[in-house]
């Protein structure tokens, strides 16, 4: 067996650790003759891995005691509709912030349920989605309920390099390809959700961590399930919740804690992309179009200059075992997503394999 | 490893067989590098073991063409929503029979959306749900949008001999804990859903087959991720699905096609269950109270004449390797069931325990 490094944008690669304990533990998870996945969700050897996880998660991210953290299914899809449907109040006005398509698709369904205002348009003028906006230029209105935005849009690649100031509203985010890659704090927030399928876990499994005064008042005709208290109250168990996803989750949250945590795990991070800008930006053969500042370190979009080599470059690359590396249609060229579960050696051989390319064809 | 005989009601057993190749294939499938839990639901190999799975299921049920096959989130809890929510026509009116306790949860929330007629309530004078009715005890009325039923009751094990005759209205079945036990006319009904904790795979996964001319008509405020046009124009990949969970789902497909499909797996289902009420009935030491028509084959509820011991019936069973017999606290003393993964050694071992149980402590 030859594993690949797998710049997939989500689903995304797991730790091997990750993957072997799952493997070993698959037919008998600890001596109770029983995969995990075959537990039921109310019997104590399974609750006692639901507790385990979510208290790993909570020692890692610092979230205090007064956020409720649950363990959902849908996606941030879902959450687009979830947090208008749990947040709008008397106004039924949001603001948010757009700097990438994923931004896009929650305002889009926002719109259904009440008024937004779009604080900001990043794509206003060239179309494209290149970079986050200073807090000045932030169009914030006194009566929103609710501020959303995109810490990390997957992608554009385009992160924000602070935290919006907004005042006593709740600040809304969508973390799906930014949590736990870096240090956070969780108090400015009312709401962080996030899919699992970059950082966390398997896909369907959506983490979403609720500043508890947030919980309890719906707009008429809010889905139970879609109700945040309706989870709250029940512990993420008001249905069967993603068990196997949840049970995956905490052996990556484990994996964290066992490398030193989000602080260790984020210098990583940072040393990875900085590595991967650094090769793109050394020649003209590679390009970015994301302002520096506002470049993720999780998604890295980048373009050849002559796009007719992109073909090559994508089977010689997989020839190499570098795969899922081709760039979202509506960007174009290359992406290489490197989250947590991406080791620093998968980033080495992609810059060693880009500089072998550039010479080649350059 | 010693594995045990699990008896829980969902999440519930998997074949052993389908565990062993998800443990083996968890760290690269065919050769790819990669684990499926680690693949782009975009990417070529993902999209085959997902239209694998669709085809394999669609072939066990023989699902005819004008219908589509969705692997989405949320649990039959979320259907309760999503089926009023797009089938709510011009009455927004139901019918719901009422056999039992999942029932009584999709009535209560569809109430929420519209006018619920039960059409039969059979708890109504016992409190009790210990039958289904007949089908000249239905009272269905002349404009309900829809009526809804559930064909097996998981908490009473209680289960409908028949498919309600409901003219043109269309159908709708919680199948969650009867999906593939036996075989079904799909053309039957209009939607048929169901929470694959049971009989198809992991939880964080709920199949839903809809007659197409149900499509595309939801009432106002429907999030996008409840319209199931969303995932039929989308082959379920609108979102990112849970691509691991569908991917087990296709294994245990698999393995029910090579055990000689539905039928085959029919006559070991009412064997199994046939041997266990033999059991129940044999003696005045175990009793079931559903009439004998009604009577589940996936889940056998029971009772011991003293339930002093019913702590010894099940701290022995355990020690005996099986286990998760405690019944629903709603309904008490002992609850077995027997979905398609629980091999009929399982069964025989249970019988064969009761039987000595019994004969030590009555």
């Amino acid at each position: 067996m030859q594993r690949v490094y797998n710049f997939s944008a989500g689903p995304a690669m797991l730790p091997e650790e990750v993957l072997k304990q799952a493997a070993e533990e698959m037919l008998d998870w600890r001596g109770t003759g029983m995969s995990v996945a075959e537990m039921s969700h109310r019997g104590k050897e399974y609750m006692s891995i639901a507790a385990e996880a979510e208290a790993d998660l909570r020692e890692l991210m610092a979230i205090p005691a007064n956020y409720k953290v649950l363990f959902l299914q849908g996606g941030a899809s879902s959450q687009f509709a979830m947090v208008p449907m749990n947040l709008f109040r008397g106004h039924k006005k949001a603001d948010y912030l757009l700097t990438g398509s994923w931004g896009k698709k929650a305002i889009s369904e926002a719109k259904r349920y009440g008024t937004v205002n779009v604080a900001c348009d990043a794509s206003a003028g060239s179309g494209k989605f290149t970079f986050a906006p200073k807090q000045g230029d932030l169009s914030l209105s006194a009566d929103a309920d609710y501020v959303h935005y995109t810490p990390n849009e997957t992608i554009e690649g385009v992160s924000f390099p602070y935290i919006p100031e907004v005042g006593d509203k709740p600040l809304v985010a969508d973390f799906s390809s930014a949590i736990l890659s870096g240090s956070l704090d969780v108090s400015r927030y009312g709401v962080i959700y996030a899919g699992a399928q970059k950082n966390i876990g398997p896909a369907g499994l959506t983490i979403c961590i609720v500043r508890d005064d947030l919980l309890g008042q719906t707009i008429a005709g809010t889905p139970t399930m879609f109700d945040y208290k309706t989870h709250a109250d029940n512990e993420s168990m008001y249905n069967t919740p993603a068990t196997y996803a949840w049970y995956l989750a905490g052996l990556v949250f484990k994996w964290l804690k066992e490398r030193g945590g989000i602080a260790a795990q984020a210098a990583v991070n940072t040393r990875k992309a900085e590595k991967l800008y650094a090769a793109i930006d050394s020649n003209d053969f590679y390009g970015n179009p994301v302002e520096v500042s506002s470049r993720s370190i999780m998604n890295v979009p980048f373009t050849l200059a002559d796009a007719a080599l992109d073909a090559a470059f994508l089977s010689e690359a997989k020839a190499a075992g570098l795969v899922t590396l081709k760039g979202h249609r509506s960007v174009g060229g290359m992406r290489a997503s490197i989250y947590n579960a991406m080791p620093e050696a998968g980033v080495d051989a992609l810059v060693a394999f880009m500089a072998n390319f550039a010479k080649r064809h350059g």
